[in-house]
């Protein structure tokens, strides 16, 4: 993907102003049209802001067809290779590409059923999303009125572009649409942070299955180098931390019962917030353990 | 099954006696009859001792066909159910009678392994074991010398009777082989014990399996009514303890994410000694938890 | 003090009964007289009732003679020793028979302030206090009104009462005016009760003064054979439990820096119910402890 | 005072070196003059252990007349003002120049018993100590031989002289003389750091007195903006850290008992490494709290 800085954006020609971010807006170039006589944008936030402003103030019929303009959520065009890259990128990242039979038909079932009653298609800006909570979400906006759920609808698609443009416009400014998942394990047996815990995250989904996600090892300071999740939205959804204790104490000699009373201690915590910091550490005995939501 | 109290015990004719414990040691009365003129006996655990010492004083030859006078675990006995009625209930309490046939074949495997070698079968008390705990038995016993593994086959034969005569005799005192796993909510976000919280026990094995093997719901002491396991061992194995925590305190109106950052939470611990008290309790509030092994 | 059980003071001579609880409300024998003709009394809660209820029934000027029946508080008569047996021991219960001279005349302010706006003394029962809540009292209730403030006073008689019949008359039913404070010392860094730990209770006081009011060694089960305070109302005020830790994993041969980094751990918290169940343990490692109100 | 980087001292001529550096080592400026014609250094440690090689590489006599050069601890000297200006501020940061006079008289004591046994002054590094455990290493070292002493005092002298050097010269690379000590309160009610708790931290003493050393509110990370000590040696001592847990939950609208049932919550540690990281966390709810020695 070809990136700009905000300053080269400002002083381009406008027809490559458009051309740069006519995409942002899922086949919609109108929208960077509309404000690319406002340029100079001092921050990208305020670009965001006005893109999001041309949509608002469009009439209802336009921002309708906005709305059209993107395709089913792991619809056939997904299943056919049919969708615009960035759509592409973003119903991976939720696993939309790799749905069970069962799973392909749950949604096709609830596209027809929400096209059926709203007459555009569901949208829902899914790299903040896990599978499990965008169905949820179609359960609950299916109930919504008209009116509201254009709303909805028009809120997910700012999300997307928000999302979009933050990866394409590099500036002084950030967007605030990324979160962070992170952990820390302390021994409070020892007193010190504890190095070389094996980590394991995993997203756990209300059908039963689970899936790693990220795993590492922790360092000197008993954190994992990076964040296990971090530079994009944390996806709404159920996670368990699998912190393999017993191979930690064993390995500093610490006596153990056999089998030890903790081997792989899961952490199952739920994340609501994708833009929010989950800082989820672990203080460890072979004997106990606690939790909390941290920062 | 027809149970004696200790003084009948001491005062029935010889034959009596003997017919009441000779199955006490499998298809082997000639226990009992060797303490029958030892009475009477001022405890259960004087008894039990006598009989120990009994086989303890026997020779080799002797010894062995006690072992050999066993049945296969999750043998073809058990298969085609003929066993006797306690060594039945015994293979049933690890869920030996439902092995599947890849298990079964590995159980059938490991005792031909065994019997190659020791030239009797592979004896473990199975009411305080899992599935895992007695496959890994095997494999650590099967490195044994001879004299080593004839004095592990007795001891664990010690271990059934000890279990058959504290279902059998009543007497003011009580073997030690029985163990407790019990469970205790507090909710440190009002300050009380949580009272209403369902709880599930789970056994979990190392192919991935789990089952459940008790569940309540806590009382306004924050406990379950009675311990999750109690009155008998409490098998050797991992468990996880799961705790509905966000239908509790959405119950009573306390603020939660949506999704709540703490819904179900699962304690996975192991249980290394039968006939330990396991209290497993869970400090929480809608951010927090914490666990130890406690009294 | 003489005791009595219930069904015998259900069938003496009303003159004994009434010489039985005549004290039961100070100077007052006439509530014994009232409710002489009621007998038999199934339970010592209906005993109790039906002494509140008669002087619930009685009219204003007697009433306020009742108040008028009780010496100040820390007064003059308490120094002089000229109170009743039970008014001594109650006033003694929360210190006020060793004030400092400051205090003192801190109390006979209070008083006469009092007796100028009521027209009648303070009334408080002393056994469910500390000083420093009593002074507390006092000034809360300063700002009543008159008609709510005799409440408060017979409220307080009513406390009062309870506590003497409580010691005085045993029944198969206990009034519900004791409450217990208790602890527990957990060693999260071997597994078990910790044992052996010596622990104080001190009573704080805002002036900076404390003093110790119970102590124990903690036994097998990591708990004081007998709760810290118990069998009476448990003084609203302020606490510290203080354990000392470092001796305890010293003798165990537990590693600890020098100086340890845990030595005497203090648990400060407040007591607002003295009916209550104040459990309050310590979940501790060399490094890192944690408590709770506990049940 | 004068400081000068680490590139100037290697480039200016000799006798200004001498001047710089001169009373880094208590007045012996041979030390300098020994290590002159080194230079130039490529760090500060460099510079700092060839001062350190000159002394040992001096005869005994030249080593303990450069113990001898040392003023009493909360000698004479001290209280009559006739102390280099490093030794007075170095006595003060331990409180040794407002001493009781009982405890004036302790170390008087202990330096003549010292001065007898040894025919030196006591040396210590007071910024890495309170008074108690300057008493604490008096008593210790007193039992030492004389060789072992000697070794001991030129290790303190050492710690002095780095700790000069450390805030006379500045340089790439930093003396490992400073530590830390922080806090954290994470509000575990509401499941995020808690914004404007009110914290002092109190340095305690075996006599029974404290004092405050610093104090601060928590910003919304739930971190004092800096660090309670830092830049310096944490005092090997006994800390509390209390928390003004009452005031902050009152002000969010949180229920609590009356009185709260945690007010002011002390958190007691001791310090042993005056270079380490002490961060130092409080956990809270109204009802529980935890702390650990974190990282």
């Amino acid at each position: 993907m070809t990136t700009y800085t905000l300053q080269a954006l400002n002083n381009v020609p406008a027809a490559d102003f458009i051309a740069a971010l006519g995409d942002i807006y899922e086949h919609s170039p109108w929208i960077a049209e509309a404000i690319c006589a406002k340029r100079p944008f001092a921050t990208l936030q305020a670009l965001h802001d006005a893109m999001v402003a041309a949509v608002r103030a469009a009439p209802p019929d336009k921002q309708i067809a906005l709305v059209k303009a993107h395709p089913d959520l792991a619809g056939k065009a997904a299943r056919a290779g049919a969708l615009t890259a960035a759509s592409t990128n973003e119903q991976m990242s939720a696993g939309l590409d790799r749905l069970s039979d069962q799973d392909y038909a749950r949604f096709h079932q609830l596209n027809d059923a929400y096209k059926a009653r709203f007459g555009f298609p569901f949208i829902v800006c899914v790299r903040r999303h896990t599978k499990d909570s965008i169905l949820r979400a179609f359960e609950q906006r299916l109930a919504h009125s008209a009116d509201r759920e254009l709303d909805a609808a028009l809120s997910e698609i700012f999300r997307i572009a928000a999302l979009r443009l933050d990866q394409k416009v590099t500036a002084d400014d950030k967007l605030k649409v990324t979160g962070r998942l992170s952990t820390h394990v302390l021994d409070t047996y020892s007193g010190k942070p504890a190095q070389g815990v094996a980590v394991e995250l995993w997203e756990l989904s209300a059908s039963g299955e689970s899936r790693p996600v990220a795993h590492g090892v922790t360092n000197a300071d008993g954190r994992t180098d990076a964040p296990l999740i971090g530079g994009r939205p944390v996806p709404i959804g159920t996670y368990e931390l699998r912190f393999d204790v017993a191979a930690y104490f064993a390995a500093r000699g610490v006596p153990l019962a056999d089998p030890p009373f903790l081997g792989v201690v899961p952490l199952r915590f739920a994340v609501a917030e994708p833009e929010g910091h989950y800082h989820v550490p672990l203080l460890v005995t072979p004997w106990s353990y606690s939790t909390y939501r941290g920062s």
